[in-house]
């Protein structure tokens, strides 16, 4: 049996996300090289970052307060509230910033809903994942939208019981290895990784983790249909 | 027909919360004095985050984006960057502290689970109410958890769609009117308000604007099993 049901990954998959996460930390470094000229900021917002995610969570607004709480650090307590202040503005940039769709998505997203039932399977924020998808123009072609604080085996397994979806007959679609293809995998479905032109450090997964079969792996999303007639 | 599922909220109907950003607002207050001694500094923080909802949505993290952005304004930026820290630690404090149980609950809980089918329908911020009803003790209680970014019409009636649930069979239990009683109410459900010793301003419902029938005021949630009897 043909698979039925195809997830989809939102951030770097459909629309753009973490270039917009990486021009903000440029400018962030540059504010803060400012205050500190030879401060390693990446890896101190990086460290600032990880420490902070059994707390904060994923999104743009965790992003920030550990964005505030680096350049506090950085600077020993000297950099001033109106640098802060411009920080804070970076994060509501970011946050209603319209959605950029990524090349085909929409085209291939409205020809395939045409033959599978199609969800939205993302992580991170609840509200700004709701905003976004709602600025997307894409809300209508999905039946189903799941929001998950953190994507591995057990958070598949809940959303495959509660709506009633055989792995077997289940592909997911999404650029992170971590996040949409192993734990997919593991648990008995297909998935498809659509690398994009910039991976969060986080979201990487050491080539000999990787599970044998199972995934493909596609340049675009405009390829997508082709793979999906070959599983 | 009785009813059959019953859905709580979490925030100040289950575990305290609202006092809780209180004893926050009242640290910050304190602070921003010592910088400003006239200053309003409820009106203004409130005004803030009124402002920030549509951008950054309910939760902890906005609450503490909002009092870093309202102490940088009523200081005219003069505040110094340490007591910005102090502040990214307040927010820490309260994403962190343990769930705190309000009277009754465990033992009605587990004494209502053995009639009823009982979900969490919760709003806010999705990591940290996961992680609140985590550190509950609670989880095993609920066949179903949902936390959404808003209460309303049209939240609650995709949850009846999704779950199969018939708003005449459902009743739902929360502090809230704005969120909990008039949009359940207004779709065909029941609704038990137990109102907690602080209530959001935001949360208020005038009086005049209640339905008039459809749901029950009680005390404490030890006196529910005897009006869901009623029902």
């Amino acid at each position: 049996m043909p698979v039925r049901v195809i997830g989809f990954d939102g951030d770097d998959t459909l629309w753009h996300s973490e270039t917009r996460f990486h021009v903000t930390q440029s400018d962030f470094r540059e504010l803060i090289r400012r205050h500190v000229p030879d401060a390693d900021v990446d890896a101190k917002l990086n460290a600032t970052e990880m420490r902070n995610l059994a707390v904060y969570g994923y999104g743009v607004k965790s992003f920030t307060l550990s964005m505030l709480e680096t350049a506090i650090d950085l600077t020993e307590s000297r950099i001033p509230a109106s640098d802060l202040e411009v920080i804070l503005g970076w994060g509501k940039r970011m946050l209603t910033q319209p959605t950029e769709l990524l090349d085909g998505v929409e085209k291939t997203l409205k020809s395939l809903a045409a033959g599978y039932d199609l969800m939205l399977i993302t992580k991170g924020d609840l509200f700004d994942q709701e905003s976004k998808l709602a600025r997307s123009g894409l809300g209508d072609l999905f039946l189903g939208v799941e929001i998950l604080s953190e994507k591995n085996v057990d958070s598949y397994a809940s959303i495959f019981k509660r709506r009633g979806i055989r792995p077997e007959d289940f592909v997911m679609v999404g650029n992170s290895l971590r996040s949409d293809i192993v734990p997919v995998v593991e648990h008995g479905g297909y998935a498809v990784h659509i690398p994009y032109e910039v991976t969060w450090h986080h979201e990487h997964v050491p080539e000999d983790q990787l599970p044998r079969g199972g995934w493909r792996r596609i340049d675009s999303i405009v390829a997508l249909p082709g793979v999906l007639a070959e599983l």
